[in-house]
């Protein structure tokens, strides 16, 4: 569906206007939303628009990073939407002329509606024109990004509570994937903020780029929850891992222990428990109580002996 | 609560005077604190000051990291104390102009209650004017970083000498954890004096910026004191993970030697424990003694092959 | 073998004419493909072409990296075509002039002859000349990096939704090798587009090097990729070493607590099947029930024990 | 204490003189040190040479980093002597002017000591000045830095020669703090020559910067060393835990294969040796033979298995 | 030993003239090599050379890093050919001026005696003077260093296709402690070359540092190498230590299931091998076969439950 929308220079709102209306001399500025065109409707990016087929391209196929391309009286822009659900990127593209927007999306995009809404009953940004729609629109986005990213904080912080199971380290590894879903999103749109701001030949004037300064700031901040986030995960696996390792020893020096006491003796009955006819200890008055003082004795010294070895602490 | 401050032309200080007469022409400068601010106060940052809606916006929202922005006729700071106990960053926010600072926090903060008693005491900065009273805020709050550091590095040093058990690597994980969270603000902060020191646009003239080399430097020796001692921490947690490993082969080998002797002795006392009626052996004279050699051989080519292998070391 | 093609000024395209043709004037430019050439062909590089010895050099030995060296007269590129078999890296050495293109290559290059076929049967870039053929070519080298990546991605994904054994060990292992080797292809070619785009003295004209720009972003798109699947495979394999070390864990404790509960009453039963003649407690009438009741405390007291300790959770 | 050092023109040398002689005009350059200096002597940085508060403050307190700071009149240095024995680092300050060096510490500096004597003896630095002593001074306080550096580089190679045991993992420990330790002295060290040779303002001229380049030389190759060394201790712990992990794999197969064998024997040999009167087989006249028979079968049969399992190699 | 070699205005080679010779206005450029010198000749650096002290340092000093010093008239270099038994770097010490080259160094160097015979027997470099025999040095040092790494990588190939045991891991941390000395050597090589190709000041002119390019070239392709071979031994360390651990745990099973189900089993059989006379159950008729049919149902139930824990598979 193509949906148009048109502030004259009397600043009234025209909406689903045909785009042939676009170049007419009373128009302020338009803003055009390809959503999820069908392929004719796309092709209007070229018959009508005549943008690059280099943009174009980008448009239509799938495999894009957040990024900004000058063309000649526009700038192209590839925007990243975290879908709330898979935390994975959806592809908004812009065309961001002095006077217009074009946006193109395949997937739903509620960021864009939200802000049309918005200009047609707040009356938003209507003398400011199409660049201050493309901040509010990204403004928007980056907003976005935080729900996401305090859902993952929350489970971490739980997780910190925890027993340290099996379940745990799966949780950990669930996180940190999680975690690296959104740096693939959230880096290159923060490298694409800075090349906005620091680029002398983009469309958006100098005295506007406070706004996104403050859009960047946010960037800035969610970069920094992510990478200290994951080396939080990093540090709960290693010292799991550490602890797992100190409660083997102390499984196995239990185990260690009762089998050094008691395997002698048992071994010390077990002759004693042979049938051959001639072993005179057998019949000797005294043996079964000697034989019970060299077990006691045998057992005594192992259990000393470990002590020593400090594996009673 | 709002905390005005003023010195006149004539270097008086008068303190608690209503904002109506901050415009009044023998003012030198003058000083005007939001201590959390009531939603009424806080909106003369807009009717009173008319400061730009986005500072204003950074100032009512909690979501910020250090930073500076440059405004028409003043920029704006938002600082990060530590809290002490929790080892959080509070939000002071300033606003800093040629004969003004307005600081508006939510949050209780010393460091601004300490400096403003030494200007109405000590007549600390009367003449040099807001600036200066900016770098003796900042100067406290860099200050009171050091306690929180030296205090983990105190907990890490008598770690150092305790003996390495499960509660030993909790420890190590608690202070990485605690470091983590201390980067968090310590390094945003140098970043921010790093951009006051090389930024041609900040109001602070170059030759006071000597003075904030001064903290910059405190904020490099912070940085430098959480990297090596979180580098320590990893080398504490990696040499317990090794250690442990080292006593757990001991232990093991500790149960496989005597496993190994006993049990193949114990299986030879079991055979002539069966007390079958046919079993020529146990009437022959000899037998009771040659079994007790063939223990004895069986049990020291156990120990000669096991001390071969070198697990006796 | 050496295959020629020629654009004429009136844009007809010759194809397998000699190299005395190249230099008449109705040229408008000319490719020579020099395709596993004999030394004898190779030597025409120097004799007819009379490029620099050093890039002569870098043609006919093979331990280059992609690059770009600036000659008088013209740029010479070294490309990294990628085995879809080995992953490894398959040189395509290019001399790009104002009017001219040589590739030089000894193992097959499909790219270079799908971009001739499409020179002679669609007309591709008549009128543009041997820089917007190089485009073509290095667009499709770069093109055909995906398909290797992608069959990584998949099979990572197999790999996450597998069970943890041995198996999957290795092939972590083995998909780390083959990334790193992507990675020895990819990332200097992705520095040479680098270089490229920011060179004051490459050949390509200013308005071309958008076209440049996109096979950056796939470079780009592709080293992010790279990196962040050999972070998954690291998260992989340290998460899969936590679990293991969790599961010996609940084996030893199975082990030690049968241990822990059966030697001890082995051990006692041992005591009463010893065949001293003088043993009062075998006569007497109780003996047995006492013994029995003896061998359930100790059991129930060791499981008792082991309980507190939590080891049947 | 403080000791002055004069060279008037005529290069002369006197010691000890007051500080009013400093002023006289036949004077071609000055050093005065403050060694261990009182309270009141180090006030003297302000009454006498009327030095910067910052700087002072510097001086006074401990919390230092190696830096350099522009004064009007002369620059301030931080430097930091190694302590062979603790690894710590001990301060020298040092203001250097144009015709004069004031340097200021409260340990023991042998280096400065070494600096004076070769002046007064050998005539060493007379006709250069200050900015020569300074030199000479930094030379000294880096070449002392490498016989604590090769201690370590020689604990590290008998180590690498020694066997691996619980000690060794201790030592490499000792050794990663150590260097640790003396990173934290020479990186900064590093930084701040390389601040003096490409800095604008410094007060050394061009031509001499030459021998502070031979400084920066020795405290790359001291940077290159550490970090090297830093990864061969790395290198050899997580060895030390592979082999480790691969010895008690060797352990827990001795263990499981001698267990393996014997206990279904031991099992069997039980059997026989329960004492009810109906068992058939006990009267059987081949029973023993038979039982025997299986043992050797049910053994063997053990064996086989756990060498098809390749518990053997 | 002294080696002098001339190339006269008329380009004769003249060789072992005396060092007096050098001034004579036919000379065209001279190359003196310093072979192992005794510190008579070596002082010829000073009395006849007249270099500058710090240079002359260098030479007789061994702790260097490749490294490239300015002074007036000539350039001084050290370089690091490559040992190859040791690995370990050998330092080549060379001064270079407009229509001279002077080497020096203590140990072997074959690569300088392989230049001189190319220039006295193949009349290499006569007419292009000094600086194309310090490239040709150069290039053959560096060709030099690639033997050692492929004998490394050959290692490292035949390690991946072998067997995961305790000597494998000896052979990674070789490899690896290997690949870190070469790095010592070629890493700062590198930056060497990085300086002579982007400094303003060197003495090879800007047309002929295409050549060093190709050596910078090698370099980087070196350091390529090195690093991720580096990367691939740390991949091959980290899967065996997670295989090893998968393969413990596979033992441990084997062991515990072992143990899990013969020792309830021996305990029981144990109990009615106990000697009491008023044993009511030894002398009831089906004894015998009631506790054998209860040791077949706690054996079979041992195993189940083992069975449903998964851990047959
Ligand atoms: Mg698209
Ligand atoms: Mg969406
Ligand atoms: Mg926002
Ligand atoms: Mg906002
Ligand atoms: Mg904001
Ligand atoms: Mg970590
Ligand atoms: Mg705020
Ligand atoms: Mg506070
Ligand atoms: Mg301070
Ligand atoms: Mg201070
Ligand atoms: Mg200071
Ligand atoms: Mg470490
Ligand atoms: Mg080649
Ligand atoms: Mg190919
Ligand atoms: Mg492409
Ligand atoms: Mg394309
Ligand atoms: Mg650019
Ligand atoms: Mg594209
Ligand atoms: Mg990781
Ligand atoms: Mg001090
Ligand atoms: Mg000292
Ligand atoms: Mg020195
Ligand atoms: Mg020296
Ligand atoms: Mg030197
Ligand atoms: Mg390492
Ligand atoms: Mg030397
Ligand atoms: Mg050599
Ligand atoms: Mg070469
Ligand atoms: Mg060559
Ligand atoms: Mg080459
Ligand atoms: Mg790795």
């Amino acid at each position: 569906m193509i949906r148009t929308l048109i502030v004259t220079k009397d600043q009234n709102v025209l909406i689903d206007v045909p785009l042939s209306r676009l170049s007419d001399p009373d128009i302020h500025w338009y803003w055009v939303d390809f959503d999820d065109p069908t392929e004719e409707e796309a092709s209007l990016l070229k018959s009508h628009f005549h943008f690059h087929p280099l943009a174009i391209e980008d448009c239509l196929h799938l495999l894009q990073r957040p990024k900004l391309d000058y063309y000649d009286g526009y700038d192209f822009f590839v925007l990243h939407d975290i879908n709330q659900n898979t935390l994975l990127p959806e592809e908004i593209d812009i065309f961001l002329g002095h006077n217009f927007l074009v946006s193109f999306h395949y997937l739903e995009a509620s960021e864009l509606e939200l802000v049309r809404q918005r200009i047609i009953s707040d009356k938003l940004t209507l003398a400011n024109g199409s660049k201050s729609v493309f901040y509010h629109i990204m403004d928007k986005i980056v907003d976005e990004y935080f729900p996401s990213l305090y859902r993952i904080e929350d489970s971490l912080n739980e997780l910190e509570a925890q027993d340290a199971d099996e379940n745990l380290i799966e949780e950990v590894y669930t996180i940190r994937s999680q975690l690296l879903k959104l740096r693939r999103t959230i880096f290159p749109m923060r490298e694409l903020l800075y090349r906005i701001l620091n680029s002398e030949r983009v469309i958006i004037p100098k005295e506007d780029r406070v706004y996104f300064m403050d859009i960047y700031d946010h960037l800035l901040k969610l970069s920094e929850m992510i990478e200290s986030n994951r080396e939080m995960t990093a540090d709960i696996r290693d010292s799991y891992i550490s602890i797992n390792s100190n409660r083997m020893n102390a499984i196995m020096k239990t185990l260690t222990v009762l089998t050094s006491v008691f395997i002698p003796l048992t071994f010390i009955a077990s002759i004693y428990g042979m049938n051959f006819e001639y072993m005179p200890e057998l019949s000797y008055r005294w043996s079964y109580y000697i034989v019970l003082t060299v077990m006691f004795v045998v057992g005594s010294s192992m259990i000393i002996w470990l002590w020593r070895k400090g594996w009673f602490k």
